[in-house]
């Protein structure tokens, strides 16, 4: 398992226009953190789950969660899963988790409540700039999932609450990039690992 | 300098709608590979070049290229980049490179004219799944770059036209990966290479 977790702090939480997707407080952001977290050349990543933590007006907090196997008629470009978003938008998120697409779902949790939920079964990894090398660390990582902000950061009393729920604050690049691009090299470091590991099990049960 | 040429196999080579940029001949995978390749978070990398090979009908091969220093007023959303590229497509591509927009352009080159031209200031490496690991090599890449496909890949003849001008192939990961995450993985391979080769050089100067 691997899941990303981001917070959209102005993501807007109601039904948004298409012909606007950036102006829904910069939902484009999150359309190309689950694009780019879960979609492979013509085909999709196993296990892999996104949370959006949509904060923006007029009814936050709300998130909106992607499972990757099962998730269907979902294309990688902003605009085919801006409108499965704006779909979800229109149920009515309760304290669980309500299916408004296959794989995706919606729920009225807050950060506290997500993040206590999420620790059951994944190891929390708080990103950021100044953090652990991932290449260091990516080979003890077992089902992480990475807490990462979009273009306005976390808040410092988001902040605290992560910190409460992460095993290590961990840094892809030294460059400010974009939250997508984290996610996109974050897979990529895993991947190499889980080869890395998969190439040393192969030439043991050669020997 | 850094630069990305991408092959867009059916990309349509007329003003389209941005009602539906997928149905452009997948020109959502052109403009998130720009957007992927050109910004950070809140800013603009420095000396990189896009360079986008448009071969659907009506009338190709027509190249837009994107440099960085001078692009204005574009966002990392496809739509945005999307609607830049309409904007050039109203253009009469000429032999030379007319400019479109500041930091846009246009020309009616092939592939292998436009080679042609990178190799005198580039060092033009293919990227293939089965190719040389980067991160072996990229150290030594000074001035690279990048060929890739699309999602339809590189055609026989075109890879044919490329592997006369490319110094190596090279391959980013074993998985096949979107074309803009592999442009993303490329950056990230030459940022942690010049940071360290930077670092080494604050050492060697601070003996």
């Amino acid at each position: 398992m691997r899941g990303f977790l981001v917070i959209g702090n102005k993501a807007t939480t109601s039904p948004f226009s298409l012909k606007n997707i950036p102006g829904a407080g910069r939902m484009d952001i999150l359309c190309r953190c689950i694009s780019q977290a879960i979609f492979l050349s013509h085909s999709i990543r196993k296990s892999l789950e996104v949370y959006l933590l949509l904060l923006g007006d007029p009814n936050p907090p709300i998130v909106v969660k992607i499972k990757s196997d099962e998730v269907r008629r979902m294309s990688p470009d902003e605009r085919s899963i801006a409108g499965l978003i704006r779909k979800a938008l229109k149920f009515k998120a309760g304290e669980g988790w309500t299916e408004t697409n296959s794989g995706i779902f919606i729920s009225k949790k807050g950060l506290r409540g997500l993040l206590e939920d999420l620790s059951n079964s994944y190891h929390i990894y708080y990103m950021r700039e100044d953090g652990e090398d991932i290449r260091k660390i990516s080979y003890k990582m077992e089902n992480p999932l990475f807490v990462l902000g979009d273009h306005v950061g976390v808040k410092k009393e988001d902040e605290k609450i992560i910190l409460r729920f992460a095993e290590d604050i961990v840094s892809v690049s030294k460059l400010s990039l974009m939250a997508e691009q984290c996610i996109t090299i974050a897979n990529y470091e895993l991947d190499r690992t889980s080869m890395n590991i998969q190439n040393t099990l192969l030439n043991y049960s050669k020997k």
